[in-house]
């Protein structure tokens, strides 16, 4: 009883002290299953003080983490010593394309680079499945944004069994590799899972349908896709344990309120951005002997 | 007498209402002089009816526009179609970087791509000068951005005569041509060239020597290129009249005051995107043979 009520003291303010991320992050090779997590955020969010309870708060919230983001980008940017990379995963209608645009409309765009990862073109199948991915992968001083990514080659690829099982067990060990590369060279990497529910992932596909306006964005292999959701959970929940490692962790961001993603985003971002504390560089330039016509 | 006030009572309502782009682009092949026109722009922009006569008009305007081009970016992403291509030129402190932030800012930067275009490296300098042009163009459904350009080619290269006179001379009529090929791909070309006065480049350069948030964009070489102004200015008088065409015009703006420049930027390219009026796809569904689980 001693022990455990001072555990709970000591712990208790690290709890509402530590970044949003330490509370998303899945711990490295302990199995989980993703139906354990609630996806409205409820068991996630709880202990972190900064959590607004409503819409409202929330997108007051998301506006004054969108201005820290632009200030830090802009001196991540000035400083060009050093990169973000944020990758997006996600089923579909699980808000990817909107967390770009809602967190990230209101940052300079010189300086950022949204890359979507479709799938391969004939050239990019001819070589190795990181090749487009290391391609488009920020340079310093960039903030780079992947749209999906090298996950899919364990996700799609392993759903469909688009190459034999050996060939993308091998690759968990080699994104971590890949990824411990870019790390080594100077980019932070924050990998997000927008996990909804698939009540929520039906709720916005028959929104898609039924909006003239979203209609668009409506496909009919999501139809498909959604048949393989346990298969796809399987296989998220494989990759987000093999390959969440230290430099380079997986969260799970509770997605079935958009509000509450979003702001969850905007906060890691902010916090990890604040954490490599990008300064603008100061160069010894002798003022004196400077003149001008 | 009459005839010319048929004429003044004919124009003078077109004057009004004719795009902004039409006030500012330069004519096809007739030589002028920039010391002609005035940077603060005055002369150029008093006969547009919507031009702001303060900062805090301009800025309010401003903001009304990042609204409508981001409006109008989303359709023209949603689209898929066709592209923007904006090429922003001009002197060291014109301003480039400034309106990139200041206008676009604000836009889903996933379908913007900015690309600033440093001193070539080794690898480009083994290609011909339009090669790392050509691969950072636009793509369907996206607004490109160009922090400088292929016309330093005729520019720096010109004045520091990189290559000899015969070899630049040609490039005009490539340059040309490679836009033409750009627009009958679906791009929609806006060349911009940031139009400030010596004096106040001077200006600029003190503060950014003066001021240490400003210092680190300080390059020793700014003072050096400023002593080949009258080159420069000669040497974008020719590029703007040779390649000024019909279907990627090029617009002298004014910028010595940067709340008329952003201003100024931001409305033509609302002009233009309104111009282009892209629409969201309307996909023929048959929603009666979807079934969900």
């Amino acid at each position: 009883m001693f022990a455990w009520g001072v555990a709970v003291s000591v712990r208790a303010p690290y709890l509402l002290l530590m970044p949003l991320a330490d509370h998303l992050a899945v711990p490295h090779g302990t199995p989980f299953r993703l139906a354990d997590l609630d996806p409205r955020g409820k068991d996630r969010l709880q202990k972190h003080t900064g959590a607004p309870d409503s819409k409202e708060a929330a997108q007051a919230a998301l506006e004054t983490d969108i201005a820290a983001i632009a200030d830090l980008q802009y001196r991540l940017w000035a400083e060009n010593r050093r990169a973000l990379l944020l990758i997006l995963q996600g089923m579909d209608t699980s808000g990817k394309d909107g967390v770009v645009r809602h967190v990230f409309s209101g940052v300079n765009p010189t300086g950022v680079r949204v890359t979507s990862f479709k799938k391969p073109s004939e050239i990019e199948l001819d070589h190795d499945f990181l090749w487009r991915i290391h391609a488009a992968t920020p340079a310093r001083g960039e903030v780079g944004i992947f749209n999906r990514s090298h996950y899919e080659d364990v996700l799609v690829v392993r759903v469909h069994g688009l190459v034999p099982e050996p060939i993308w067990r091998a690759r968990y060990e080699t994104i971590n590799a890949f990824e411990s590369l870019l790390a080594s060279g100077g980019t932070t990497i924050v990998k997000c899972f927008l996990h909804i529910s698939r009540d929520e992932q039906r709720r916005r596909l028959k929104d898609r349908l039924e909006d003239p306006d979203k209609r668009w964005k409506f496909q009919e292999a999501d139809i498909e896709e959604r048949k393989h959701w346990d298969d796809y959970q399987a296989a998220y929940e494989d990759a987000l344990t093999r390959c969440s490692t230290p430099i380079a962790p997986w969260l799970v961001i509770p997605s079935d309120h958009k509000w509450l993603q979003r702001w969850a985003i905007g906060r890691v971002v902010r916090e990890t951005l604040e954490g490599m504390g990008p300064r603008i560089p100061k160069p010894r330039i002798d003022v004196s002997r400077m003149t001008m016509k």
